[in-house]
């Protein structure tokens, strides 16, 4: 056991600033913006640079088969690993601190750790995860979670196609990666995965608060929706006869988003992508395709949540007479953080004098694929109003500090 | 005046048969379907057609300044012309009869007349109209009876931007016409316009009537909305905090469609055209482009209508808290037809056998163009199951010969 208590940990935050800048420039969108897909140039740039910051770090990297990177702190007691970190991958375009300060953090407080208190009794690793927005392939979510975890199967990379029309195997192998040897990603020697992020919600900011402790993932159902209907003249179709799907449409959005927002906090439901045929301003449309994305945290909760969102669909669909089917492409059970990992980073941060709420996460994360082979706890920074999946994203140095502060003090609870 | 009436009047189904089939080859799409703008190859083989027909007929083929073509049976006693006819182009892709049943069915019609009652004492014209439906360039719709009627604005041709990008001015040129000589296709010799058409509803079938004789023309306005939010991840973000454009415009559809379906008939609003952005599942929109095509033959009906869908759109946006702004980019006045050519056509038909009944048009038409220089009346044919703009769109050759007949004898009543 180190003398050094965890409260002196300190972080430098013009090195933060450093690592964060230097990382958007791969991709940089427009004055603050990221468009750094999987497997990209881009994205082969901020690898290598991870990589290189861990070498600097004394850090042991290696790149497993989907090119997740790992910093590897090697522990005087050996067992298994407590690993911290996030997805480098962005939206198209998205912005500096999704995903990317996860896996900076992870990297930033283990090097901290390793110069103020040197070698630990557990294996520390930072990780750069792949994969998580499924902004290039669609359906892919998670490709470097899913890959540590053993949970890609045999075909996917070759029959998930992206944006642009070739395939996540072809996207591997452009940049020397075997698509044959992904199960060698799988791991079994994680105890612990923890992953700070921004939170992606104006939460945080509403309570003024800089930190949360995760103590949940929600979980999440993306319905793929096709509404058929009768496609007629908009002059000459009386409205009593008319089966339109945009009337339909229009009544089942509304109706799923009035079921979330009465239900309360943390129930959100939300109609991002709309889609009619053949969508000219004067033709009764023939179809509306769209998409409900609906999360709760609470299993219960969760499908009544659903329950209601498929009786309005099959409700309208019948009294409008149209015609209604829906498929799952995404699909997550929620997830619950550790609890005692929960406790040790409430603990880590009442330590670190930094004022905390706890609270469930909205969104998905890679936290919630690592579940399956280890603890998993997250801390969440505070986003400026809220935003996130945007190059207006923010969060201030300030708070990001005091995440890194928390997340190393954790870290040396548990490894030291 | 001939000696024989009217009542002897013979159309004969084989040669209207053959020329909708012979038309609709050009374009041909799918087993039923046309797809033909104006101006394209296709376009220009159907009107050259048209032209040889109306020579075989006896008539005298003229072209205008935007590609109209005339066929013209010179009356005895000079005068301002009566017109039958209507567009040859179609959406994309249409059927084969919304707009060509009536360029082929003034032809035909006069064609029969020639041939039993020999020269009329009014001068008599075909007209197959160069366009109608904006099908290719947005904005554009009633080129054709536009450019007769001198409504054609110097500059707008250069100016119109088709789906394809080039200018509808380019499109002229390319097959031979000279935007700055369009003031040339201007008329003022015209005393009546009738036009047949498929009604594009389903009032004639549902009444078990083959034909209508049309009292009024639609007004009709097209509202391009752009409703604009705050752009946010799904997940984070809570119900009650949002400025979500999707759920803004789900519930204005909704409110629209109701407002016009309360109203009654023959009120119709349809949002036909949804662009959220960035339309993608888990983010909520930025904002909604959408239209409304709300319409109402009666003025001040219609103005009721308008009134109720701006205060809904406005009391929407503020309620939660989105921008809203739109403009108007079709814009027609309902128009009445003539009452002395109703009674006409009215009379022609009893004469015929044919049993009709008088109905208003929820569609626009060329009618409504040129009643700004002649008297105006329409014929309508019924529609299986209501349909048009669509190549499933279907009308009887029994209907369309009843239909002719009532416009040979109305021609035949004015003319001879």
């Amino acid at each position: 056991m180190n003398v050094l208590t965890s409260s002196r940990i300190a972080i430098d935050p013009a090195y933060v600033e450093r690592l964060i800048m230097e990382t958007a420039a791969f991709g940089a969108y427009g004055e603050t913006g990221v468009w750094r897909t999987v497997y990209s140039p881009e994205w082969v740039g901020a690898t290598d640079l991870y990589a290189k910051w861990c070498e600097e770090a004394g850090l042991a990297v290696t790149r497993d088969a989907v090119g997740n990177v790992w910093g590897r702190l090697e522990g005087s007691e050996g067992g298994k690993s407590i690993v911290s970190g996030s997805h480098i991958d962005t939206q198209r375009p998205g912005g500096r601190y999704d995903g990317t300060l996860g896996a900076l953090a992870g990297l930033i407080a283990i090097k901290a750790l390793k110069e103020q208190f040197g070698q630990p009794k557990r294996t520390l690793e930072a990780l750069s995860l792949c994969e998580e927005e499924g902004s290039r392939f669609p359906g892919t979510n998670f490709w470097g979670s899913r890959g540590i975890t053993g949970r890609i199967a045999p075909g996917d990379a070759e029959a998930l196609k992206g944006y642009d029309d070739e395939t996540m195997a072809d996207a591997m192998l452009a940049i020397g990666l075997d698509p044959a040897r992904i199960p060698e990603a799988k791991r079994d020697d994680i105890d612990a995965f923890i992953e700070l992020h921004i939170e992606q919600g104006p939460i945080l900011e509403q309570a003024d608060l800089p930190v949360a402790i995760v103590d949940a993932i929600t979980g999440i159902r993306h319905y793929d929706v096709l509404l058929t209907g009768v496609q007629n003249h908009a002059g000459g179709f009386p409205m009593d006869l008319r089966n339109d799907p945009a009337a339909g449409f229009a009544e089942i959005a509304s109706g799923v988003i009035n079921t979330a927002h009465r239900m309360g906090r943390p129930a959100v439901t939300t109609v991002g992508r709309i889609v009619p045929w053949p969508n000219l301003p004067a033709v009764i449309p023939r179809e509306v395709r769209f998409t409900i994305d609906a999360r709760h945290p609470n299993p219960e909760k969760r499908r009544e949540l659903y329950a209601a969102h498929e009786g309005l669909m099959r409700e309208v669909a019948a009294r409008r007479g149209l015609g209604v089917s829906w498929e799952h492409h995404v699909e997550h059970e929620p997830c619950l953080s550790d609890p005692g990992l929960v406790k040790t980073f409430q603990q880590a941060a009442r330590e670190q004098g930094v004022p905390f709420m706890t609270m469930p996460s909205g969104a998905g994360h890679d936290s919630q694929q690592m579940a399956a082979i280890a603890r998993v706890c997250m801390i969440f920074i505070r986003s400026k109003d809220g935003r996130s999946h945007t190059p207006e994203e923010f969060s201030s140095m300030e708070d990001i500090v005091e995440g890194i502060r928390v997340l190393a003090a954790g870290l040396h609870a548990l490894a030291y």
